[in-house]
C-alpha cells in the first residue's frame, strides 16, 4: 500500500464544489470514480481544500491509498486519459503513509478576480467577478493591510461555519491592477468557510467608497457577520496552491506573493 | 424606419456559429428572438461575420431595421437585459439605410490564442487552443511575413468556400508570446472560410518545425488547400472588431497591430 498526492487543477463551473454531496455532480466525486476505474480498487480521495460550489482551483491538493502498480508519477498521466477537460491532474507523487493534505502545516494561495469595467466581457464572465462601478485598488489595499497577521476572523466567515477557533493567520494580501483586471492575491494558513470571498466582498465596498478603509479594522474588531461586506461571488475566487512545510508546493507557476 | 448598428461580443462555446440553421442554437437566432420581442417586430439582423460554431467575437458588427422609438444608443442596454449571459452587446447607434456590414470597406482583426506548455489549463480549455509541443515563435513570425500583402490565398481556404475569388489581402500578421501563451494578431480587408484557423494551424506546424518558414511562400503558391496544415481548433479564435472606412469601429480596447 502506498500513498499518492495529486495536485488538481480545474473550472468548478460545472460543480458543486469539491466534496461529495448528494444534490450535483463535484471534483471529489468524479476523481473517486475515475480513480476507482483506473486502479481497480474502491478509492476515496482525501482533498485539502473543500472549494465551494463555482470555485475554481489551479492546485488544490488530494491524497489516496492504493496498491496499483502504476509508478507514482504516472497516475497524472493515466488519470489525465479519464478525466473531463475541465479537470486536470497537474502532478502525482508518493507521500509517506502518514501524509495528510489537512493536517500539515501550509501555506494556503487564493486569488479573487474582478473585471472591473462598465461592461461585461462574455469571454471571462466564468473566471471573474464583474463590477461596472470604479473601483479604487489604493483604497483596496490600505483596508488589506489591516487584515494581515493573525487576527479572529469571525466577522470575515459564513455564519455556518462549524468551528469555534476562528483565528487565523494571513501573510499576504495584494491589490493589484492590470488594466481592468484587479486581481487580490491572499496567502494564509488556513481559511474559514467563505472567508476569502467575504474578504474580497468587503474590499470591493471599500474600493467602491462605501466603506472607509480603516473601518475594516473596526469590522474585524465587532467579530459581527453583519458588520461586514456580502459574500463575493464564487467565479471570481481560484486556489492558486497550496504550499506545505514539508517543501512540497502544488504550483510553482503562480503570483508568488509570500516568498 | 431607421437602420441600428450593433457591436456583439460573445463566448461562442455554446453556439453552433453565427449564422441561423436548422441543427442548432446560433447567436443570430437569439439576437433575432430577443431584438423581436423587444421591438415587437420581427427582426431579421445582418451579421458582418459569420463564424464558426465555437468560435468567440469580441467585436462583430450587425445591423437590423425598425420602427421603434428605442433611442438608437440605448439598444445596447435594452438588449442585453434580456440576451444570455454568453452574449453582450456593447454599443448600439444609427447608422444611414444604405450602410451594410459586409459591403462597406473594412479591417477586420482577428486573434488566434494558444495555451503552449506540456499540460492544458482547464480555465483556458475554452478561449485558447493547447499546443503541448513546443513552439517557436521566432520562426512562426518568419513565416507569417510570408503571407502579409495581397495574394491569391486559395492554399488557405476550406475547399467548400463558395466563392471563385480567393484573393485577399493581410495587413498585419504578428505572433506574439507572453509567457506560455502565443497570441496570432492577424488583420486584412476580408477573410475566407477558415482562413485564419488555416493560418494558424499552418504556423503551429511551422513552430513546432514540421514546415520550414519558407515553405509556407510555396504552400501559399500552389493554391493547393492539402498542401497547408490541418485547420485549427475554433475556440482559441476570436473576431476583435471590424474597423470600417466610414470611421466607425467595433473596439477599440484590442491589440491595434495595423494602427
Amino acid at each position: 500500500m502506498k500513498r499518492i498526492k495529486l495536485t488538481v487543477a480545474y473550472d468548478g463551473t460545472n460543480y458543486c464544489g469539491w466534496q461529495v454531496q448528494p444534490n450535483g455532480i463535484t471534483i471529489e466525486e468524479v476523481l473517486n470514480k475515475k480513480l476507482s476505474k483506473l486502479t481497480g480498487e474502491d478509492i476515496h480521495i482525501i482533498g485539502a481544500s473543500r472549494t465551494d460550489s463555482g470555485v475554481h482551483a489551479l492546485g488544490n491538493v488530494a491524497v489516496f491509498d492504493t496498491t496499483s502498480t502504476i509508478p507514482p508519477e504516472r497516475f497524472a498521466y493515466a488519470i489525465n486519459q479519464r478525466l473531463p477537460e475541465d479537470i486536470v491532474v497537474t502532478q502525482s507523487e508518493e507521500v509517506p503513509m502518514d501524509w495528510h493534505p489537512r493536517y500539515q502545516d501550509c501555506i494556503k494561495y487564493y486569488e479573487y478576480h474582478i473585471l472591473n469595467r462598465s461592461l461585461p466581457d462574455p469571454l471571462k464572465r466564468l473566471t471573474t467577478s464583474h463590477v461596472s462601478f470604479p473601483l479604487d485598488e489604493a483604497k483596496m489595499q490600505e483596508a488589506a493591510n489591516y487584515l494581515i497577521g493573525t487576527h479572529d476572523f469571525k466577522s470575515f466567515c459564513n455564519i455556518r461555519t462549524n468551528t469555534d477557533d476562528t483565528v487565523r493567520t494571513i501573510y499576504s494580501l495584494d491589490v493589484v491592477r492590470d488594466g481592468e483586471e484587479i486581481t487580490i492575491y491572499i496567502s494564509g494558513n488556513g481559511f474559514l468557510y467563505n472567508m476569502v470571498r467575504i474578504i474580497a466582498g468587503t474590499l470591493i465596498r471599500v474600493g467602491r467608497g462605501f466603506y472607509q478603509p480603516e473601518q475594516v479594522k473596526e469590522i474585524l474588531e465587532t467579530k459581527e457577520r453583519t458588520e461586514a461586506g456580502v459574500t463575493a461571488p464564487p467565479q471570481g475566487l481560484r486556489l492558486a496552491k497550496i504550499k506545505y512545510s514539508s517543501g512540497t508546493c502544488s504550483d510553482s507557476k503562480v503570483h508568488d506573493v509570500n516568498e
